[in-house]
């Protein structure tokens, strides 16, 4: 299966939220991760990232795509690195 | 086709990204647009994003899924409105 999962997330809890992500999934763009990850895992990094947000202000989405052959990615610009950004 | 699109656009250039995107397709969150869109109309909208963004510092993600039936999409937290955020 693969995942895009996209957050908005407060200053403070966002890099809490990106190090649990980063477990789980690739980053690929300030906001965005993306990977292959089984319904067990995923599961399991969303129970952690649950305990991280506040629900009343914070929001993540999760978008499962089940036949990752049907998905076509193109980039427009710069592909940014995890280290650029972050490190 | 549905298509998610995410974005990382320097600050002078991000209006004009946000109110492009806004013509073809729903605001999702903060950096992140989906919905239902044809191939032409979706290249139409990516030459004009195009135009707007400086390709050596920005990035724009396209996510093409041919078939929609096969996403599922979840949220964590709150569900966000466009007009709560930029107006």
């Amino acid at each position: 299966m693969f995942v895009i999962i996209t957050y908005d997330v407060g200053e403070k809890r966002v890099n809490k939220v990106r190090k649990k992500l980063k477990q789980y999934l690739m980053w690929t763009q300030n906001s965005v991760f993306e990977g292959d990850i089984t319904e067990g895992k995923l599961q399991k990094c969303m129970a952690e990232v649950n305990k991280i947000i506040k629900k009343e202000e914070d929001s993540v989405y999760i978008y499962r795509i089940y036949f990752p052959a049907q998905i076509q990615k193109d980039i427009m610009g710069v592909v940014k690195s995890y280290e650029d950004i972050f490190i």
